[in-house]
């Protein structure tokens, strides 16, 4: 062996990754219960010790498509008579599926679905020492004045009120995280569009809520105490403010990111024009 | 036909469910996009106009496990031939499934995702024109000062700060609703344990957040601040304003239910004793 990889070896046997949690070192084991994995149970650092990309989605079956697409776009080969498999389906919570470098993970629907996750793949990554990890979370969204099939870069994530920080209740007090993404990943991806896409592709602010009806103002709901005015009122004040979408994971997805020192980036296709319309239509 | 029935038929030709929305009148059709129904494309009515029981817990496993269980405890009988469907199957989001007068359907994990479910279930409701239906939260949970394997029937919801109500963002503004579930409903559950049972079952107060670790005091995330005793003296005081379990969906599903007029429950087993530990265990 020679000194580089020697040199090599010693610097990847740290995570860059900060869990920021110096309780965990007094564990025995640590039980990552919702990807049904362990750092007893499982040798993390040998099956993710080589993951450089993290590809969050909503849905396991998205999630799986994308894995196939990915294994064709970057010509990653598996043994003859092998399939890819969901790394974490006893856990019945979330599907994970590898593809070389890549895991592609679904996050379920909203911020505390997403948050789990989250806490649970940093501490993944800690485990398995990866260095300089790069998270993404791709998805749906309702659009603010751009047709539906614009793909948009999220330049930063913010609350119904506008405001770019995760409020968390912890130990009955409110605590507030900054939802800060990454500039250069932005235009670095926003470069990839090419001028003949049959889609644009716009880096924007992106307003990520707790609710999908009332709280992102639709009329479609259960329950709507608003009229068509004030609803348009509202939408019209978030393009006013630089808002491009709306959608319901990408605060916690930020927040939790920029907490542990990861790289991250938001990239949502938009299903329709919120101002033109509430429903979306599954035919 | 007899004249009893005809007024009967009169009767539930209008839902009890109240939706709280009059631009539903106005549409021309009403898709459920995360359930891949519509009231265009679906005969609800006919589909869904038996409905008596709606329940509704974390994962399509458990909720497919808990029908296929149910058939067995109502004896209901399906045609030689046929096996139960997930009606929802096209959605990717939610796993719903039928028996008789039972829909059984997954929720997914925190708040805003048992919210979108429950948007979409009440309007289910209210087109299938049922009358009084009553639904169930059957999940998992931590204890607070309960061992492992106990049931809990919630007799109130109340957020980390004890408040018992959902803050809702609407428009840019904080709307709170207040999570109200049955008292003659929860006593009837509670008469149904019997001596013998290898399990206690108590009635208790149920602690919802929009986290799992550090919203809940966990000392195992990615993240913690707080240290051992300011933990233990949180959950002290939780334990001594009546609460007995924590989970993340419950606060949503009273609030909700409550503002549609909808009778309902909330029964979780615990876990663990989060009084003497952290960490679920998966085997």
């Amino acid at each position: 062996m020679s000194f580089f990889q020697e040199e090599n070896d010693e610097y990847e046997d740290v995570s860059t990754v900060m869990v920021r949690n110096s309780h965990l070192d007094l564990m025995d084991q640590d039980i990552l219960y919702h990807l049904a994995l362990g750092s007893g149970s499982h040798d993390l650092r040998a099956m993710f010790g080589d993951v450089k990309f993290v590809c969050m989605g909503g849905t396991p079956k998205r999630m799986e498509q994308f894995a196939y697409r990915l294994m064709e776009e970057i010509s990653y080969k598996i043994p003859t008579g092998t399939t890819l498999q969901d790394i974490s389906r006893y856990s019945y919570r979330y599907s994970m599926y590898k593809v070389g470098p890549v895991l592609c993970i679904s996050h379920g629907m909203g911020m505390p679905s997403v948050g789990i996750l989250l806490h649970e793949i940093i501490k993944l990554m800690f485990h398995a020492k990866v260095v300089d990890p790069v998270f993404f979370r791709i998805g749906t969204s309702g659009g603010i004045g751009l047709e539906g099939g614009t793909v948009i870069i999220s330049d930063e994530a913010v609350d119904g009120t506008l405001q770019p920080h995760l409020e968390l209740q912890i130990l009955g007090k409110t605590v507030k995280r900054s939802s800060v993404l990454d500039k250069k990943l932005q235009w670095e991806l926003k470069s990839l569009a090419e001028p003949d896409d049959p889609y644009p592709t716009v880096i924007g602010k992106t307003v990520c809520t707790s609710d999908f009806y009332e709280g992102q103002g639709r009329m479609d709901g259960a329950f709507c105490d608003f009229t068509e005015e004030e609803k348009m009122e509202y939408l019209e004040k978030l393009k006013f403010n630089g808002v491009r979408n709306i959608e319901m994971e990408s605060l916690a997805f930020a927040a939790l990111t920029h907490h542990a020192g990861i790289k991250a980036a938001v990239v949502c296709v938009t299903l329709l024009d919120r101002l033109k319309g509430d429903q979306v239509k599954f035919y």
